[in-house]
């Protein structure tokens, strides 16, 4: 086994953290949550605010290209995701592009009106699935949840969509894209697979696996800023479907304000009103950190950290009996490992007390995110020693770290 | 008459100027289209992205109060429209909360189903309408758009709500809230209205005159930058409404990632996803800039501004006959001067040329907008004494003038 110093000797994207304008204090590893803030993002704010916007106003829309900035930013997400030019729009956010995917998909999909959705889905996936559902009727869609072990067991010939997370928000999860895609297929239905928690980390290869859907945010290893927009892939095969909020931006002749909808050919159809520029530049310029640097490079450099973060724990007497959500398979991981601790938010405030920012989820799981653009082995490191610390001094029990927050 | 010189000493809201960074070689009468940016809106951008984000990271969430910005936004921002604290949002955008809205009026209002609008509405407001019925369905929506003139004689009693612009973004008249809303009221039916060309301008008075749901955009005369968020009102009384597209937002119980919907108390179930922090604090800051100043000040501002053009208008025998679709008489006029000019794509390029910025909307219509935040009377005498010069000279012939580009 290399040593902490070797590995970071060793690492080839190394050099990438100095694009990030991380305080020196702290050990950030909730990029999972909220990616960090680059100097390409900052240098992007002042120019869009004070130059584009503050000297070129209204010109802005034409001499800046601000208009066609939810198709660019979409196509170098894309590029990131397998897919082709022309089928991700980076726009509103997670909830408002999954319902438009899924009302498509049920369009396409009629009369089959089933969302097979997992149970322990993020909440705003299931949400929008019983939204949609509600506002169609029980004749036109019904939500099915299931846990995702009984997706093989369960008979999806009369599923419309079967609505999945890549990475799983709270275990840290990754699924098999290629083989539950294949699968669905098989049953005539579609997929939709929310990346929020693998876009940027793992390639999703949405083309290469026939994926007919996918949405996710930006704000998270993507490092477009707090809320920073969506993004919503439908594949070309797909793109006579409606966008059931169907907006002026999602026109076929956009300023001549024609009074019947008439959709634009190709993804553009799926834009409904009008973005903000400012949030789209910040995507822009994080995205432009991924230039140069392959994805298959990222991902194993992601699971090259919680490899370590795991071997760490694992030879540290305090810590090796601490539950591990996280599939020890490579295969089936994603760029965070979820540690199940019984007093998981006490110890998630020492944690982020003594500078090693992590989260906390329901019930009692402490989330440690891995970025391989900016977190060194060091970081792994420092995070099992001072986890195994405060398990040890029990230190955790101070009434200090009792007080809940509204976000952790 | 008062001379430019008189208006512009007397004018008690011409120190507010200077807390716009606008450049010197233009005089900006577009605002209606896209608003200035403001020096607190620059030092709010460098501060959320530089110090919230860069140095708070994920604990800006907390520390920064971010969670909070669409109901803190919506609340400054509804103090500007006369309704009361709970009652707006600011999030998404105009179309995305026109479709939340007009889907709550549809249910609040079943068994009726008929959504009447204008049939030179703004677009997207028709597109969302005719999206939302091609949705439900004809036995659970239906759209009748109709010219505005034909309101008084069309029956509305079966009508489910009338959706209107407040003001019209072609002519830049101003319809009577008041008294639309009484009659609507009358016939059992909601009234929604589009504020986007008036808010900031012209007081719509939710509260007084009872309206039932209002939605807008902040980019225009709310000086929030390019594509900065929506808006929706809803009445408290309607807070019962569900949300079309209930997401995480949304829910009772943000955090406890509940496995079903459990919409939140008051305006907060109309959230849907994460709304982008840099926008809020763009929005935020921008109406910073309103505090002190009254909407009514605004108004008479504004209108002692439109006045002064069409009075030098008439006064220019050059322009004397140019036709003006903007109504005379002042209660029925917006913050706009929209003239009808036969060459009018020549004409307004010829005007942008020459640094008086206007816009252009088909097929033959210039747009001058004034703002009471920072337009002068100095700025409306040289934008009518370049059009008449324009329209002497007939410069507006030359070949470059005439050349399209995608957005005016």
């Amino acid at each position: 086994m290399k040593t902490t110093e070797q590995l970071d000797r060793d690492d080839t994207l190394g050099f990438l953290r100095q694009l990030y304008d991380l305080p020196n204090d702290k050990c950030y590893l909730d990029g999972n949550s909220l990616g960090a803030l680059s100097h390409s993002v900052k240098a992007a704010m002042e120019e869009v605010v004070n130059r584009e916007w503050g000297e070129s106003l209204i010109g802005g829309w034409n001499s800046h290209g601000w208009l066609e900035l939810p198709l660019r930013v979409g196509d170098k997400l894309g590029a990131l995701l397998g897919a082709s030019a022309g089928e991700t729009l980076c726009c509103d956010n997670l909830s408002i592009n999954l319902f438009k995917a899924l009302a498509a998909a049920l369009e396409l999909q009629a009369p089959r009106k089933k969302i097979i959705t997992e149970a322990t889905h993020f909440s705003t996936d299931n949400y929008i699935g019983e939204g949609l559902a509600r506002l169609l009727g029980p004749d036109r869609c019904e939500v099915v949840a299931i846990p995702l072990n009984d997706l093989d067991t369960t008979d999806l010939h009369e599923a419309a969509v079967v609505s999945l997370a890549h990475v799983d928000f709270r275990t840290g999860a990754c699924r098999d894209i290629a083989g539950i895609t294949k699968r669905v297929h098989n049953a005539g239905a579609l997929v939709l697979w929310d990346l929020a928690h693998s876009a940027g980390v793992i390639d999703p290869g949405l083309n290469a696996n026939q994926v007919d859907m996918a949405v996710g945010c930006t704000y998270k290893f993507l490092n477009g800023g707090p809320g920073a927009p969506g993004f919503l892939y439908v594949a070309e095969r797909h793109h006579q479907a409606m966008n059931p909020i169907p907006g002026w931006m999602g026109h076929a002749d956009l300023f001549a304000f024609e009074s019947s909808y008439r959709p634009a050919t190709g993804i553009r159809r799926f834009l409904t009103g009008t973005q903000s520029v400012i949030s789209m530049k910040a995507v822009h310029a994080a995205l432009k950190d991924f230039d140069g640097v392959s994805i298959d490079a990222l991902r194993a450099k992601s699971l090259a950290l919680s490899d370590h973060f795991l071997s760490l724990l694992d030879h540290n007497p305090v810590t090796r009996d601490v539950t591990c959500l996280t599939p020890r398979n490579p295969s089936q991981r994603g760029s965070q490992i979820s540690l199940r601790l019984p007093m998981g938010y006490p110890i998630s405030q020492a944690l982020i007390a003594r500078g090693i920012i992590v989260d906390f989820r329901e019930p009692d799981i402490v989330r440690f995110g891995f970025s391989p653009l900016y977190n060194s082995f060091a970081e792994v490191q420092s995070a099992v020693t001072t986890l195994a610390d405060i398990l040890r001094t029990e230190c955790y029990r101070d009434a200090r770290y009792q007080q809940r927050q509204t976000v952790t």
